[in-house]
């Protein structure tokens, strides 16, 4: 768990959120295992309006927690397929 | 994440899913830094109850990540209380 927190403020600012750009490099960097890579600003734009429930253009520790649950259970669903 | 499975999958039993008895083990052993131990029963139900959200008496692999998602935020919040 706190390999997750440790995560998030390595791409958080200041104000502990992630901006669209910071949560790209997350995804592309730290869940490439597991999700494609994100390239283009469609996928993006689509991506960060579903995890920013708030709608504040910016994503907040528990978006991202739900995200890394949602990662997680496709991920497990995944092993159980093969 | 694979370690989050596999935390799962070395509580859960062959139908992959968490009884009452794995919770209490899991929770006791794997997020003990985190969560008060869970010493008695009605502690444990409330728990239960609350995270087993299609209330068929086991915790399939979603609502235990939900579970690590509320956990690893309420310790992300009191990382920065301190």
């Amino acid at each position: 768990m706190v390999k997750i927190i440790d995560v998030f403020h390595s791409y958080s600012g200041d104000n502990c959120k992630l901006r669209k750009g910071d949560l790209k490099e997350l995804i592309n960097t730290q869940m490439s295992t597991f999700v494609e890579q994100i390239q283009d600003t469609e996928t993006l734009d689509a991506i960060f309006t579903d995890i920013d429930e708030n709608h504040d253009q910016e994503i907040e520790f528990g978006e991202y927690a739900a995200l890394v649950a949602m990662v997680t259970s496709a991920c497990h669903s995944s092993f159980h397929k093969e």
